[in-house]
């Protein structure tokens, strides 16, 4: 059966949620009476197609086609789900869903992007009240998963179906079983916003300090774990009550203001704390700890390679170190009789499988790092490389020798085995102290970025590459060097 | 000159300065009464120790001692910081400031991780006010960069001397330049801790919905990008002014219990936009759209590798895609004569360079990935492995052979070369459509995982493995197979 969404209302939500459906394999029928409509749509589907579909291991299925239509009756022909997404007004919601129902399937989901109304109000007066739900999703649709599903008054079977489908679309249906003005998620959103209009108005912070302050103290930690299972690990062992015991006193500071206190009960802390041992307490505080470092660690290098946030704090701090030392020497800073070491560094937590050893494909980073160090080294670096040339990898043959867990220090030894014209063949020699753990050769072609094909290099970097290639020469071959598998066995 | 800092007062934040200092290669003098201090720090530095120096692509220095003192004054002694943790109780801090002044250099600087206290309480009676400030940091201190530095009545070049050496532990100095209660980041978890208290107490959400409903939304955001950036986005190409007149007048519903509002004036947004300018206005609406999705993606792709969280949701999308598909398929219901398809995916955002092109280590990522594929086909599934036994690769040899790009589908079709007894020699073929992208040759012995030597598989694996090599025996011999580096130049 064709899946068919239905989608009222275009803009950034209603953009977003088709394109949720149709990169899921669903056909869209739109309807939008602004003329820009298809526009707006197709610009939140472009950067839906180049970020979505790849963010899982196997592909989305195909895609389904996207429509626009003269009218809500022909819109909701056909649809499973219909997603009203129009401006927060109560009587422009109430006409809506009144033009939706007149022609929709009555088997059908109704969802409201709404942030503000409870479902209650949405279904004033509605000819089949029991049809219209709360789907609340957050900016982007298309990667976020969190969608705040309000189905007070709604058919039971019809909200298990409404769950079902979220999944579907890889996101998650949070069941609020209350309905309250705003749901969950915005009344933190506007406590937050409040407070910061109050700093900026009293002059205590810039909106960048605010977001710094943010993104990068509390905003990592809340990607992975929230509040109450932040504060649970912030307890230690003695957990959830302990920690409830020193913050919670601080509820009575003026600090912001904000005035209105829920009263400390005892009861409320024994709620508290019974709530974070059903959601946390199949872990330890320590297994706790451990995750959430994983995790920072992952997000924090992840944000690196984009040189973002605290990633790009941690590129700052990078350059610092190397400065003044052999990391950030040239080729002429170098004696080209010897080995060069082109990396020194320790294995992150993110390089690693479940086990703690050192996950196969990293080994290949860390020797295209070290390549790229040499490169730098050899004058091929970040300023040579915009003026349009580079050396791209044509072969690589890695040998695994010895295994090494997150945390051991690692080092690179490259040796030119061969530099001349455009061809670069380095052999990578990459060591925990004096034990081998893999080898890595590479063969590399100088490359026109424009034309992607080779062509000679500068005449500086082919006189470095050469001059390591000379001096190198008269080492003594290391073994494994241009082996082919099978060949010895 | 050694670098000398004074940790008073341990627990998980001292412990996690200390922590910091240590692993960039300062000594640390610690002075704690708990007789448990000792231990309690040594956790710390454990955590420390297995997620801070793989954040950096270069080392970091050769660690520092930690040493333990009897008393504050000799664990000053030398000390160009010294940091503060103590209770947050007034006459205590003022005690302990009162001892280090006593003993420690007039030059070092004075810091307090107080995160409710004005420096200008801190600095009362003290003998030299100007060496005190509040240097207030998150948790985990060793791996959050965040410091609020409020230095009001702080000497202004030890000010500056307090920003460098923040910066050179890898910290972001953030210099409020007036003092408020609590600063700023702890008044928005204020915020939003007195919310949550009352959504949980009023039974509308549990602390673990509160957390989905921030952890798979605005947590993620908020990661890499804070509030006002987050909303200058949202408000699109109509920019920062237009999101205030969308989203200010919301100030006036009753929807937090939060009662004291800053009144809406235009002034209030001219600053609010003005602001949002300097932080932002260098990129356009759509740069920041792409910046903020390359980054999501990082981050939740990284959460997905850990298996938490946004990441999680992946998990179980993937697995109920690879449902009833040849991507979930077992050997024995494919055809052994046939190349075997391992992966069919797009290539992700986070798997490409700057300019968009996949970057050379994933293709071992997406060839590894395949090679775990075709393991669990022939048997060699997660149980299996859990039970003791698994394929490690001994040798790799990849060729490059065109290039592709981000949000490409690509499809790995897998031959077995050899399969026999302990050996497996893969050779996979990179497509996008009909173009090969590279080709990847495997060669893998099955080991014992307590071991690590290698052993035999299980029966029905070495069958299902046979099968497949005999299958494929008679297949031609794809070009570039056993092939070595310079052989054929």
């Amino acid at each position: 059966m064709t899946k068919i969404a239905a989608i009222i209302g275009g803009g950034v939500i209603g953009g977003g949620w088709a394109a949720r459906f149709v990169l899921n394999g669903w056909d869209v029928q739109v309807f939008d009476p602004d003329p820009q409509a298809e526009r707006k749509i197709g610009e939140v589907m472009a950067n839906a197609r180049r970020s979505l579909p790849g963010l899982t291991d196997v592909a989305l299925p195909a895609e389904g086609k996207i429509t626009y239509h003269a009218s809500i009756s022909e819109a909701v022909q056909g649809a499973q789900w219909i997603q009203e997404s129009v401006p927060e007004r109560l009587e422009i919601k109430h006409a809506t869903f009144a033009e939706v129902q007149a022609a929709c399937d009555v088997a059908a989901v109704i969802g409201s992007s709404t942030s503000g109304f409870k479902p209650s109000e949405l279904q004033q007066g509605a000819a089949r009240p029991e049809q219209i739900m709360v789907a609340h999703p957050f900016n982007p649709v298309y990667l976020l998963p969190l969608v705040e599903l309000v189905a007070v008054g709604a058919d039971a079977a019809l909200v298990e179906q409404a769950k079902a489908v979220l999944s579907s679309l890889g996101m998650h249906p949070l069941h609020l079983k209350k309905e309250i003005d705003a749901h969950v998620a915005d009344r933190f959103l506007e406590a937050v916003w409040r407070e910061a209009l109050w700093l900026v108005k009293d002059g205590i912070a810039t909106t960048e300090e605010i977001d710094d302050a943010i993104r990068y103290g509390f905003g990592i930690r809340w990607a992975q774990m929230g509040l109450f299972e932040t504060y649970r690990v912030a307890g230690g062992e003695a957990g959830m009550k302990h920690f409830m015991a020193q913050f919670g006193p601080c509820l009575s500071f003026p600090w912001t203001k904000l005035m209105d206190v829920p009263e400390f009960t005892e009861e409320l802390v024994d709620l508290i704390a019974g709530q974070s041992d059903a959601q946390s307490g199949h872990h330890s505080i320590r297994e706790l700890e451990r995750i959430r470092d994983n995790n920072l660690v992952t997000m924090m290098r992840g944000l690196k390679a984009q040189d973002w946030g605290a990633g790009a704090l941690l590129n700052a701090q990078e350059t610092a170190m190397r400065a003044g030392t052999v990391h950030g020497a040239v080729a002429a800073d170098l004696d080209a009789g010897k080995l060069v070491e082109t990396a020194h560094r320790t294995v992150p937590l993110d390089w690693t499988d479940y086990n703690g050893h050192m996950t196969e494909s990293r080994y290949l980073q860390a020797f295209a790092d070290a390549t790229d160090r040499f490169m730098a080294i050899i004058g091929c670096d970040a300023e040579y490389i915009k003026s349009g040339g580079s050396y791209f990898t044509a072969e690589t043959h890695i040998r695994h020798l010895d295994e090494v867990h997150a945390g051991a220090t690692i080092s690179i030894r490259t040796r030119v085995v061969l530099g001349e014209g455009k061809k670069m063949h380095l052999f990578h020699e990459m060591m925990e102290g004096e034990r081998m753990l893999a080898t890595g050769e590479h063969f590399l072609l100088h490359v026109s970025l424009e034309t992607r094909k080779p062509k000679p290099p500068a005449p500086h970097i082919e006189a470095a590459l050469v001059r390591f290639a000379e001096g190198h020469a008269d080492l003594p071959t290391p073994e494994g060097l241009g082996r082919a598998i099978g060949a010895a066995r």
